[in-house]
Protein backbone atom coordinates (compact mmCIF):
# COMPACT_ATOMS: atom_id res chain seq x y z
CA UNK A 1 0.00 0.00 0.00
CA UNK A 2 1.21 3.83 -0.96
CA UNK A 3 1.83 6.06 1.48
CA UNK A 4 -0.21 9.05 0.74
CA UNK A 5 1.92 12.18 0.01
CA UNK A 6 1.79 15.98 1.11
CA UNK A 7 2.87 18.58 -1.05
CA UNK A 8 2.54 21.94 0.35
CA UNK A 9 2.37 25.05 -2.65
CA UNK A 10 4.29 28.09 -2.04
CA UNK A 11 2.21 31.38 -2.94
CA UNK A 12 3.37 34.91 -3.27
CA UNK A 13 2.15 37.84 -3.76
CA UNK A 14 2.53 38.29 -7.77
CA UNK A 15 2.57 34.42 -8.14
CA UNK A 16 1.61 32.51 -11.91
CA UNK A 17 -2.35 31.21 -11.66
CA UNK A 18 -1.58 28.28 -14.21
CA UNK A 19 1.68 27.34 -12.32
CA UNK A 20 -0.18 26.39 -9.25
CA UNK A 21 -3.62 25.26 -10.66
CA UNK A 22 -2.03 23.35 -13.41
CA UNK A 23 -0.20 21.05 -11.10
CA UNK A 24 -2.75 21.22 -8.13
CA UNK A 25 -5.36 20.34 -10.63
CA UNK A 26 -4.20 16.59 -11.51
CA UNK A 27 -2.71 16.06 -7.74
CA UNK A 28 -6.17 16.80 -6.68
CA UNK A 29 -7.68 14.09 -8.99
CA UNK A 30 -5.42 11.50 -6.65
CA UNK A 31 -6.91 12.41 -3.09
CA UNK A 32 -6.39 8.67 -1.86
CA UNK A 33 -2.76 9.66 -2.51
CA UNK A 34 -2.09 12.75 -1.94
CA UNK A 35 -2.99 15.89 -0.62
CA UNK A 36 -2.43 19.73 -1.42
CA UNK A 37 -2.04 22.48 0.83
CA UNK A 38 -1.66 26.68 0.04
CA UNK A 39 0.94 28.63 2.37
CA UNK A 40 1.01 32.10 1.77
CA UNK A 41 2.95 35.12 3.95
CA UNK A 42 -0.31 34.48 6.51
CA UNK A 43 -3.34 32.61 6.38
CA UNK A 44 -5.64 34.44 3.91
CA UNK A 45 -5.88 35.61 0.47
CA UNK A 46 -2.54 35.72 -2.02
CA UNK A 47 -2.88 38.05 -5.04
CA UNK A 48 -1.53 36.12 -8.27
CA UNK A 49 0.03 37.61 -10.99
CA UNK A 50 -2.96 38.01 -12.89
CA UNK A 51 -4.81 39.96 -9.89
CA UNK A 52 -6.74 36.58 -8.82
CA UNK A 53 -7.12 36.67 -4.90
CA UNK A 54 -6.63 32.68 -3.79
CA UNK A 55 -6.68 31.79 -0.02
CA UNK A 56 -3.88 30.33 1.81
CA UNK A 57 -4.67 27.69 3.71
CA UNK A 58 -1.80 28.31 6.16
CA UNK A 59 1.14 31.04 7.10
CA UNK A 60 4.65 30.00 5.91
CA UNK A 61 5.60 26.76 8.52
CA UNK A 62 9.20 29.01 8.59
CA UNK A 63 7.08 31.93 9.72
CA UNK A 64 5.32 30.85 12.41
CA UNK A 65 5.68 31.51 15.81
CA UNK A 66 9.24 30.60 17.08
CA UNK A 67 8.09 30.21 20.69
CA UNK A 68 6.09 27.33 19.03
CA UNK A 69 7.14 23.93 19.58
CA UNK A 70 7.53 22.83 16.49
CA UNK A 71 8.59 19.28 16.50
CA UNK A 72 4.97 19.15 18.16
CA UNK A 73 3.56 19.10 14.71
CA UNK A 74 4.50 16.72 11.79
CA UNK A 75 3.24 18.47 9.03
CA UNK A 76 6.00 20.85 9.71
CA UNK A 77 8.31 18.50 8.34
CA UNK A 78 7.34 19.41 4.73
CA UNK A 79 6.94 16.34 2.01
CA UNK A 80 6.88 17.43 -1.42
CA UNK A 81 6.99 21.54 -1.89
CA UNK A 82 6.39 23.00 -4.77
CA UNK A 83 7.11 26.42 -6.03
CA UNK A 84 5.36 28.52 -8.71
CA UNK A 85 6.22 31.43 -11.13
CA UNK A 86 4.95 34.36 -11.93
CA UNK A 87 5.76 38.74 -11.48
CA UNK A 88 6.41 38.18 -7.81
CA UNK A 89 9.81 36.45 -7.99
CA UNK A 90 11.73 39.50 -9.08
CA UNK A 91 11.45 40.69 -5.74
CA UNK A 92 11.12 37.34 -3.77
CA UNK A 93 15.30 36.79 -4.64
CA UNK A 94 16.15 39.86 -3.12
CA UNK A 95 14.28 39.41 0.35
CA UNK A 96 17.24 37.35 2.57
CA UNK A 97 14.28 36.72 5.02
CA UNK A 98 12.11 34.94 2.72
CA UNK A 99 15.04 33.03 1.35
CA UNK A 100 16.44 32.20 4.55
CA UNK A 101 13.12 30.74 5.54
CA UNK A 102 11.94 28.43 2.65
CA UNK A 103 15.87 27.19 2.47
CA UNK A 104 15.49 25.91 5.71
CA UNK A 105 12.52 24.26 5.54
CA UNK A 106 12.57 23.05 2.18
CA UNK A 107 16.15 22.01 2.48
CA UNK A 108 14.88 19.08 4.67
CA UNK A 109 11.68 18.38 2.07
CA UNK A 110 11.75 14.86 0.46
CA UNK A 111 11.15 16.55 -2.91
CA UNK A 112 11.52 19.92 -4.44
CA UNK A 113 9.76 21.17 -7.25
CA UNK A 114 9.05 24.75 -8.87
CA UNK A 115 7.36 25.43 -12.09
CA UNK A 116 8.56 28.42 -14.65
CA UNK A 117 10.57 31.49 -13.03
CA UNK A 118 10.03 29.58 -9.26
CA UNK A 119 13.76 27.80 -10.15
CA UNK A 120 15.04 31.44 -10.11
CA UNK A 121 13.76 31.18 -6.34
CA UNK A 122 14.42 27.82 -5.54
CA UNK A 123 18.03 29.13 -7.22
CA UNK A 124 18.37 32.19 -4.83
CA UNK A 125 17.52 30.25 -1.98
CA UNK A 126 20.86 28.09 -2.94
CA UNK A 127 18.08 24.88 -3.13
CA UNK A 128 19.71 24.49 -6.24
CA UNK A 129 23.25 24.38 -5.73
CA UNK A 130 24.91 21.28 -7.66
CA UNK A 131 21.61 20.52 -9.58
CA UNK A 132 20.37 20.13 -13.38
CA UNK A 133 17.35 22.48 -13.69
CA UNK A 134 15.58 24.31 -15.65
CA UNK A 135 13.08 27.46 -16.13
CA UNK A 136 10.69 29.83 -18.35
CA UNK A 137 11.51 29.99 -21.56
CA UNK A 138 11.25 33.90 -22.04
CA UNK A 139 12.58 34.67 -18.62
CA UNK A 140 15.53 32.15 -18.66
CA UNK A 141 18.35 34.97 -18.90
CA UNK A 142 17.44 36.38 -15.60
CA UNK A 143 16.38 32.74 -14.04
CA UNK A 144 19.46 31.56 -14.45
CA UNK A 145 21.86 34.35 -13.26
CA UNK A 146 20.12 33.09 -9.37
CA UNK A 147 22.23 30.28 -7.68
CA UNK A 148 25.95 29.87 -7.65
CA UNK A 149 26.56 26.37 -9.31
CA UNK A 150 23.42 25.47 -10.92
CA UNK A 151 23.49 23.81 -14.12
CA UNK A 152 20.88 24.92 -16.38
CA UNK A 153 19.33 23.48 -18.98
CA UNK A 154 17.89 25.81 -21.57
CA UNK A 155 16.28 22.91 -23.59
CA UNK A 156 13.74 20.60 -21.28
CA UNK A 157 10.60 20.58 -20.72
CA UNK A 158 11.01 19.76 -17.45
CA UNK A 159 14.24 18.63 -15.22
CA UNK A 160 14.33 15.70 -13.33
CA UNK A 161 17.77 15.38 -11.04
CA UNK A 162 17.41 13.08 -7.90
CA UNK A 163 15.53 15.18 -5.33
CA UNK A 164 15.06 18.42 -6.89
CA UNK A 165 12.17 18.66 -10.17
CA UNK A 166 12.11 22.36 -12.25
CA UNK A 167 9.75 22.81 -14.78
CA UNK A 168 9.87 25.22 -17.96
CA UNK A 169 7.22 27.84 -18.26
CA UNK A 170 3.47 27.43 -17.28
CA UNK A 171 1.86 24.52 -18.97
CA UNK A 172 4.90 22.49 -18.04
CA UNK A 173 4.55 22.60 -14.92
CA UNK A 174 1.15 19.91 -15.78
CA UNK A 175 3.47 17.87 -17.77
CA UNK A 176 6.43 17.82 -14.65
CA UNK A 177 3.45 16.81 -12.52
CA UNK A 178 2.21 14.36 -14.58
CA UNK A 179 5.96 12.81 -14.83
CA UNK A 180 6.61 13.05 -10.99
CA UNK A 181 2.85 11.66 -9.99
CA UNK A 182 4.23 8.58 -12.64
CA UNK A 183 7.53 7.72 -10.35
CA UNK A 184 5.57 8.35 -7.07
CA UNK A 185 2.85 6.60 -7.64
CA UNK A 186 3.15 4.42 -10.73
CA UNK A 187 2.14 4.99 -14.69
CA UNK A 188 -1.84 4.17 -13.65
CA UNK A 189 -2.13 6.93 -11.30
CA UNK A 190 -0.42 9.23 -13.77
CA UNK A 191 -3.01 8.24 -16.44
CA UNK A 192 -6.06 8.48 -14.25
CA UNK A 193 -5.07 12.29 -13.49
CA UNK A 194 -4.48 13.32 -16.90
CA UNK A 195 -7.87 11.27 -18.57
CA UNK A 196 -10.14 12.65 -15.80
CA UNK A 197 -8.86 16.03 -17.06
CA UNK A 198 -8.68 15.36 -20.51
CA UNK A 199 -5.16 16.67 -20.33
CA UNK A 200 -2.67 15.69 -22.97
CA UNK A 201 0.95 15.42 -21.39
CA UNK A 202 3.96 15.69 -22.66
CA UNK A 203 5.93 12.70 -21.41
CA UNK A 204 9.30 13.31 -22.97
CA UNK A 205 11.42 16.19 -20.68
CA UNK A 206 13.29 16.86 -23.92
CA UNK A 207 10.42 18.19 -25.89
CA UNK A 208 10.69 22.19 -25.86
CA UNK A 209 9.63 23.76 -28.62
CA UNK A 210 9.93 26.92 -27.08
CA UNK A 211 13.40 26.94 -26.14
CA UNK A 212 13.67 27.38 -30.11
CA UNK A 213 11.37 30.17 -30.13
CA UNK A 214 13.11 32.49 -27.26
CA UNK A 215 16.42 32.03 -29.06
CA UNK A 216 18.27 29.38 -26.40
CA UNK A 217 20.41 26.72 -27.30
CA UNK A 218 18.56 23.44 -28.67
CA UNK B 1 -7.91 49.07 -33.03
CA UNK B 2 -9.14 46.30 -31.56
CA UNK B 3 -11.90 46.93 -29.12
CA UNK B 4 -10.78 45.52 -26.17
CA UNK B 5 -13.70 42.86 -24.70
CA UNK B 6 -14.34 41.82 -21.13
CA UNK B 7 -14.88 38.04 -19.72
CA UNK B 8 -16.71 37.45 -16.83
CA UNK B 9 -16.20 34.08 -15.09
CA UNK B 10 -19.62 32.56 -13.30
CA UNK B 11 -17.74 31.12 -10.00
CA UNK B 12 -20.25 29.06 -7.86
CA UNK B 13 -19.42 26.45 -4.54
CA UNK B 14 -17.95 23.44 -6.37
CA UNK B 15 -16.05 24.79 -9.15
CA UNK B 16 -13.09 22.84 -11.14
CA UNK B 17 -9.95 25.15 -10.55
CA UNK B 18 -8.28 24.42 -13.79
CA UNK B 19 -11.87 24.56 -15.61
CA UNK B 20 -11.02 28.66 -14.57
CA UNK B 21 -7.70 28.92 -14.24
CA UNK B 22 -6.51 27.50 -17.48
CA UNK B 23 -8.75 30.15 -19.46
CA UNK B 24 -8.05 32.75 -17.25
CA UNK B 25 -4.20 32.42 -17.41
CA UNK B 26 -4.39 32.67 -21.73
CA UNK B 27 -6.38 35.61 -21.83
CA UNK B 28 -4.44 37.47 -19.19
CA UNK B 29 -1.44 37.24 -21.29
CA UNK B 30 -3.42 40.04 -23.49
CA UNK B 31 -4.24 42.60 -21.15
CA UNK B 32 -4.74 44.96 -24.04
CA UNK B 33 -7.55 43.11 -25.56
CA UNK B 34 -9.59 41.24 -22.86
CA UNK B 35 -9.93 42.23 -18.80
CA UNK B 36 -11.18 39.24 -17.13
CA UNK B 37 -13.48 39.38 -13.87
CA UNK B 38 -14.83 36.58 -11.22
CA UNK B 39 -18.23 37.18 -10.32
CA UNK B 40 -19.38 34.75 -7.71
CA UNK B 41 -22.84 34.05 -5.25
CA UNK B 42 -21.47 37.43 -3.08
CA UNK B 43 -18.25 39.27 -3.30
CA UNK B 44 -15.49 36.95 -1.28
CA UNK B 45 -14.12 33.40 -1.16
CA UNK B 46 -16.06 31.13 -3.65
CA UNK B 47 -14.82 27.31 -2.17
CA UNK B 48 -14.03 25.09 -5.30
CA UNK B 49 -14.50 21.68 -6.20
CA UNK B 50 -11.13 21.25 -4.82
CA UNK B 51 -11.09 22.77 -1.99
CA UNK B 52 -9.25 26.02 -2.38
CA UNK B 53 -11.36 29.24 -2.29
CA UNK B 54 -10.80 31.88 -4.57
CA UNK B 55 -12.23 35.37 -4.34
CA UNK B 56 -15.06 36.68 -6.41
CA UNK B 57 -14.45 40.08 -7.72
CA UNK B 58 -17.89 41.03 -7.72
CA UNK B 59 -21.40 39.44 -7.04
CA UNK B 60 -23.82 37.85 -9.63
CA UNK B 61 -24.75 40.75 -11.98
CA UNK B 62 -28.14 39.48 -11.64
CA UNK B 63 -28.16 39.16 -7.90
CA UNK B 64 -27.82 42.44 -7.13
CA UNK B 65 -29.94 44.74 -5.38
CA UNK B 66 -33.19 45.11 -7.77
CA UNK B 67 -33.99 48.52 -6.59
CA UNK B 68 -30.75 49.48 -8.26
CA UNK B 69 -30.33 51.15 -12.05
CA UNK B 70 -28.87 48.49 -14.09
CA UNK B 71 -29.02 50.32 -16.72
CA UNK B 72 -26.67 53.18 -15.26
CA UNK B 73 -23.73 50.51 -15.27
CA UNK B 74 -22.56 49.52 -18.78
CA UNK B 75 -20.72 46.55 -16.87
CA UNK B 76 -23.58 44.94 -16.62
CA UNK B 77 -24.50 44.06 -19.98
CA UNK B 78 -22.24 40.96 -20.25
CA UNK B 79 -20.04 40.78 -22.89
CA UNK B 80 -18.16 36.87 -22.93
CA UNK B 81 -19.32 34.59 -20.16
CA UNK B 82 -18.08 32.00 -18.90
CA UNK B 83 -18.95 29.03 -17.14
CA UNK B 84 -16.96 26.08 -15.48
CA UNK B 85 -17.66 22.95 -14.75
CA UNK B 86 -17.13 21.13 -11.18
CA UNK B 87 -18.58 19.32 -8.69
CA UNK B 88 -21.35 22.39 -8.07
CA UNK B 89 -22.67 22.11 -10.86
CA UNK B 90 -24.85 19.44 -9.80
CA UNK B 91 -26.56 21.40 -7.58
CA UNK B 92 -26.82 24.05 -9.83
CA UNK B 93 -28.95 22.59 -12.25
CA UNK B 94 -31.22 22.20 -9.80
CA UNK B 95 -31.27 26.02 -8.20
CA UNK B 96 -34.41 27.73 -10.38
CA UNK B 97 -33.30 31.17 -9.17
CA UNK B 98 -29.44 30.43 -10.03
CA UNK B 99 -30.86 29.20 -13.40
CA UNK B 100 -33.31 32.16 -13.65
CA UNK B 101 -30.64 34.67 -13.35
CA UNK B 102 -28.13 32.98 -15.36
CA UNK B 103 -30.40 32.83 -18.53
CA UNK B 104 -31.48 36.56 -18.30
CA UNK B 105 -28.31 37.86 -18.14
CA UNK B 106 -26.19 35.40 -20.06
CA UNK B 107 -28.86 35.66 -22.64
CA UNK B 108 -27.75 39.22 -23.67
CA UNK B 109 -23.98 38.40 -23.78
CA UNK B 110 -22.46 38.44 -26.71
CA UNK B 111 -20.90 35.13 -26.34
CA UNK B 112 -21.55 32.49 -24.31
CA UNK B 113 -18.67 29.75 -23.23
CA UNK B 114 -18.25 26.95 -20.79
CA UNK B 115 -15.70 24.11 -19.35
CA UNK B 116 -16.72 21.05 -18.78
CA UNK B 117 -19.39 19.89 -17.29
CA UNK B 118 -20.50 23.88 -17.06
CA UNK B 119 -22.07 23.53 -20.25
CA UNK B 120 -24.88 21.25 -18.28
CA UNK B 121 -25.64 23.77 -16.51
CA UNK B 122 -25.94 26.16 -19.63
CA UNK B 123 -28.20 23.23 -21.34
CA UNK B 124 -30.01 23.81 -17.97
CA UNK B 125 -30.69 27.39 -18.28
CA UNK B 126 -31.69 27.08 -21.59
CA UNK B 127 -29.28 29.00 -22.74
CA UNK B 128 -28.18 25.92 -25.54
CA UNK B 129 -31.60 25.00 -26.33
CA UNK B 130 -31.08 24.63 -30.52
CA UNK B 131 -27.23 24.43 -30.73
CA UNK B 132 -24.75 22.14 -30.90
CA UNK B 133 -22.51 21.75 -28.28
CA UNK B 134 -20.22 18.86 -25.80
CA UNK B 135 -19.42 18.34 -22.08
CA UNK B 136 -16.72 16.68 -20.18
CA UNK B 137 -16.33 13.19 -21.60
CA UNK B 138 -16.78 10.86 -18.23
CA UNK B 139 -19.71 13.18 -17.58
CA UNK B 140 -21.21 13.27 -20.62
CA UNK B 141 -24.28 11.12 -20.14
CA UNK B 142 -25.10 13.47 -16.90
CA UNK B 143 -24.53 16.80 -18.62
CA UNK B 144 -26.15 15.73 -21.86
CA UNK B 145 -29.05 15.19 -20.22
CA UNK B 146 -29.97 18.61 -19.58
CA UNK B 147 -31.67 21.11 -21.91
CA UNK B 148 -34.62 20.14 -23.96
CA UNK B 149 -32.90 20.52 -28.16
CA UNK B 150 -29.38 20.63 -27.34
CA UNK B 151 -27.55 18.96 -30.08
CA UNK B 152 -24.76 17.09 -28.25
CA UNK B 153 -21.94 16.12 -29.82
CA UNK B 154 -19.56 12.96 -28.07
CA UNK B 155 -16.58 13.68 -30.21
CA UNK B 156 -15.42 17.37 -30.00
CA UNK B 157 -12.60 19.02 -27.98
CA UNK B 158 -14.83 21.49 -28.36
CA UNK B 159 -17.92 23.15 -30.27
CA UNK B 160 -18.53 26.50 -31.69
CA UNK B 161 -21.93 26.76 -32.47
CA UNK B 162 -22.41 31.20 -33.34
CA UNK B 163 -22.13 32.87 -30.17
CA UNK B 164 -21.79 29.38 -28.08
CA UNK B 165 -18.55 27.79 -27.31
CA UNK B 166 -18.66 24.53 -25.18
CA UNK B 167 -15.65 22.43 -24.77
CA UNK B 168 -14.81 19.29 -23.29
CA UNK B 169 -13.63 18.14 -19.70
CA UNK B 170 -10.77 20.41 -17.55
CA UNK B 171 -7.85 21.06 -19.82
CA UNK B 172 -9.98 21.34 -22.84
CA UNK B 173 -11.07 24.78 -21.54
CA UNK B 174 -7.47 26.25 -22.55
CA UNK B 175 -7.80 24.62 -26.37
CA UNK B 176 -11.19 26.02 -26.40
CA UNK B 177 -9.72 29.71 -25.45
CA UNK B 178 -6.57 29.55 -27.71
CA UNK B 179 -9.46 29.26 -30.55
CA UNK B 180 -11.60 32.10 -28.95
CA UNK B 181 -8.85 34.42 -28.78
CA UNK B 182 -7.98 33.32 -32.11
CA UNK B 183 -11.50 34.18 -33.48
CA UNK B 184 -11.50 37.10 -31.66
CA UNK B 185 -9.08 39.02 -32.11
CA UNK B 186 -6.64 36.98 -34.69
CA UNK B 187 -4.13 34.05 -34.78
CA UNK B 188 -0.98 36.51 -33.71
CA UNK B 189 -3.21 36.90 -30.81
CA UNK B 190 -3.27 33.48 -29.76
CA UNK B 191 -0.14 32.41 -30.19
CA UNK B 192 1.67 35.55 -28.37
CA UNK B 193 -1.15 33.48 -25.68
CA UNK B 194 0.35 30.74 -25.92
CA UNK B 195 3.49 30.96 -26.93
CA UNK B 196 3.90 32.81 -23.01
CA UNK B 197 1.94 30.91 -21.24
CA UNK B 198 4.44 27.96 -23.15
CA UNK B 199 1.22 25.48 -23.91
CA UNK B 200 1.05 23.54 -26.67
CA UNK B 201 -2.66 23.36 -27.75
CA UNK B 202 -4.94 21.28 -30.00
CA UNK B 203 -6.06 23.21 -32.98
CA UNK B 204 -8.47 21.10 -34.19
CA UNK B 205 -11.94 21.16 -32.04
CA UNK B 206 -12.28 17.47 -33.46
CA UNK B 207 -9.45 16.35 -31.70
CA UNK B 208 -10.94 13.79 -29.07
CA UNK B 209 -8.86 10.45 -27.88
CA UNK B 210 -11.14 10.77 -24.69
CA UNK B 211 -14.44 10.16 -26.08
CA UNK B 212 -12.81 6.64 -27.09
CA UNK B 213 -11.89 6.45 -23.36
CA UNK B 214 -15.09 6.71 -22.09
CA UNK B 215 -17.05 4.71 -24.37
CA UNK B 216 -18.39 7.30 -26.21
CA UNK B 217 -19.15 7.41 -30.43
CA UNK B 218 -16.10 8.30 -32.22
Amino acid sequence: MTTPRRVTVVLFEGFELLDVFGPVELLSMLPDLVSVELAGPATGPVRSSQGTEVVATRAYPWATDPAADDDADPRESPDIVLVPGGQGTRRLVEDADFLGGLAAWAGRARVVTSVCTGSGVLAAAGLLDGYRATSNKLSFGWASGNGTSVEWVARARWVEDRDRWTSSGVAAGMDMTAALVARLFGQEAADRATTEAELDVHTDPTWDPFARVHGLAG
